[in-house]
């Protein structure tokens, strides 16, 4: 199982630039192998990033192979003089480096294709096409510099290029199946992600707590703006086997955690929250004031939401409340609008101006500045009017940036719609 | 320069947590600390990503504890039982771990604050409070988890929690202090990030291009979601010297490109606006319909937006584009509403309903399905009316993922109002 230690093959990953110790950029690429190396079945025990240094990356090069089955370094192999990343790789296993005609034709080929002719004579081109003894060139569909692969003492180290447009398909088409058909042992990983609303990291443990203990499948949460994900991975050669097992957890997890549970895997609140009402044939409208947009914006983010969502208003300022929603000025003007009746009289109104079925309403302050002697800044109301049902209100306090509190209202607030689809006669609990 | 070996303080980066080695989610703390110890002259050499095993995460605190003078962990202060980070640490240093009142005493508050009660029995509550011997603990003003640090025979070792909304702002309060007080030798490393808008990455470098080469100032631009950040760094033990080195190329930088270049560092477009409409008492509303609430939540992310901006309407449906912002059935009919006169006759319709002394407005085709035979997915208007000057609108045709798409629309439409904002009398270049 995943970092569980004992005799499963054991890969590392090496990322390197400069740019990316400078925070120049974000190390996608490990992420993408990590994940990728996960479905397969390889374990990832660490992860190792270092510059174009020829002396540390010699180092991280001897240590990766000495500890691990796999290697996948990415980056540096670009014609420049700091590109080494070909040249440490020889020196760590005490190899040369040999021109190889192959990874040459195939680089002449990666300039025709883009209209453009190879310099034969070129110094920094040629290194390009310098293969560690012994090794293997991998072809780049996408831009010019070849990757490389070595088979040494049955250990498998590849050499990619940085940029991930490049990297991600030499990784699917070739590092993938060299590393199924070296490693006959592997056992796949299979793992469902479910997401969890209403409920915090804490709680989900400890209604949880006997299953967390569990080696296969694993069972782990953690928490994610205003939600929790719970991954459950199993490992087995038998794909059905794995899935059974996944299965059982999970159907045990739903059980418990009931409605909580509103998504798997890729699934995001607002689309379980399309789903319900395109199901039922509902329709919303939104009217936000403290989340400034932030909740259209998501709803709208959901393929084919046009069939659900009639509109939204943000009505920042006071008079818009007035004016275009209709709210009393008594009411819009205590407590810097930041009231329970605001609330209800922005998602009622928002409602009936479009003609939906629901309207889903929030009012707040966002800070920095704001807040009232009652109310702080970080205070939100949330109003949920329904046609026949009624009208809810709910009040919460977020702290943190003015990003943070429109993120963790605008979840607050489709929590409370989700949990009105789910169970439309119950009060929250 | 960073990364290029000799004397210089040696910084190394932990990452910690199983979940990133299984690719769930892509390490942005590793970048972003990174990014701020070059800033303020700390060379990171190395950064090392373990999951929450005890023994390895063991061996890594040991190898990165003998290899540097500061050590920067990310992860696992949670108070789950994988949460191992404090206590590998103690096993590395040979020191054990104490319950710490103050760290303690800070839980209770960030509780209060949330409203909640700590649960002063609670084991694996007390467990986040207990520092390693010899340390301080280091509070945490968004989330629950304290943060701590040591220092150990002149290394810096300090402990973070993982989640990024908490983590930065301890480090920018905390670390950066410890470490700028814990290491005099410093050479700092000064950097301006100029945000430029309405120019290609290539067109800004055709611009600069006798620029890019220089060493100190360094100068590189990166392409940004619609937008391009050009970084001028310089570094020197003398803050004066090092800024009016950067000042200098900033003025040409400027002078070459213009308007182009519309803030500085965290300065957003939305940001340059609000500016812009707030020096000169204008007011703003917006109607949007492909960027679904993208544009509000962009303008009402800015402190002290409520200001200037006085509503927005995500009119999705064609029916409330007739019905709210009256316009015309004919039109709003015609290629599934994605033409110029929606585009004008929204922004003007908005305007006048807040009474707003200017108006935006966007419609086309986020896709995946829509689109007609001449509006294709990813086709986007854009309006923008004025009260005196009338109405201009613009066309462009984005590509990729429907949020991409949102994305550089709402980006297109906040330019088209950036450059009126700044030369109202001209039409777009």
């Amino acid at each position: 199982m995943p970092d569980s230690g004992g005799g499963a093959l054991q890969a590392e990953i090496l990322s390197i630039g400069t740019e990316l110790l400078l925070g120049e950029i974000v190390d996608t690429n490990a992420q993408y192998v990590s994940s990728r190396l996960r479905d397969i079945g390889v374990n990832v025990y660490r992860r190792v990033t270092v510059g174009d240094n020829p002396e540390r990356l010699l180092s991280a090069f001897q240590d990766s192979i000495g500890r691990s089955d796999i290697v996948i370094a990415t980056g540096g192999l670009g014609p420049t003089d700091d590109d080494v990343t070909a040249r440490c790789l020889a020196s760590a296993l005490g190899r040369g480096l040999c021109f190889d005609e192959d990874a040459w034709n195939s680089m002449r080929q990666s300039y025709l294709r883009r209209g453009r002719t190879l310099d034969e004579g070129s110094l920094s081109a040629r290194k390009q096409a310098f293969i560690v003894e012994g090794g293997f060139f991998i072809p780049n569909p996408v831009g010019t510099a070849p990757g490389q692969g070595i088979m040494v003492d049955g250990k498998l180290i590849l050499l990619l290029p940085g940029p991930p447009s490049e990297m991600r398909p030499m990784f699917e088409n070739h590092a993938i199946p060299l590393i199924t058909k070296s490693f006959s042992s592997l056992t796949p990983i299979y793992c469902v992600n479910l997401n969890i609303v209403g409920l915090g990291e804490s709680q989900v443990a400890e209604a949880l707590a006997d299953l967390l203990g569990g080696s296969n499948p694993t069972v782990a949460p953690y928490a994610d703006s205003g939600q929790v994900r719970l991954r459950i991975a199993a490992q087995s050669a038998d794909k059905n086997e794995a899935l059974s097992r996944i299965s059982g957890v999970e159907k045990e997890v739903r059980r418990r955690l009931g409605h909580h549970v509103y998504g798997k895997n890729e699934e995001t609140l607002e689309m379980a929250i399309g789903r319900l009402l395109a199901r039922r044939g509902l329709t919303l409208a939104v009217a936000e004031s403290v989340t400034g947009g932030l909740i259209c914006h998501r709803i709208t983010g959901v393929p084919g939401s046009s069939k659900y969502f009639k509109m939204g208003m943000v009505a920042y300022h006071p008079e818009v409340k007035i004016s275009t929603l209709g709210l009393p000025p008594g009411v819009v003007h205590r407590e810097g609008s930041v009231n329970e009746e605001v609330a209800s009289g922005m998602a009622e109104s928002v409602r009936l101006l479009a003609g939906a079925t629901l309207g889903l309403a929030t009012t707040g302050f966002a800070g920095p500045d704001g807040g009232t002697c009652n109310e702080p800044v970080g205070a939100v109301y949330m109003g949920l009017s329904h046609k026949k049902a009624g009208t809810i209100t709910e009040k919460a306090i977020f702290s943190g940036s003015r990003d943070r509190i429109k993120v963790f209202a605008a979840q607050r607030a489709l929590y409370l719609l989700y949990h009105f689809l789910i169970e439309p006669g119950k009060n929250r609990g």
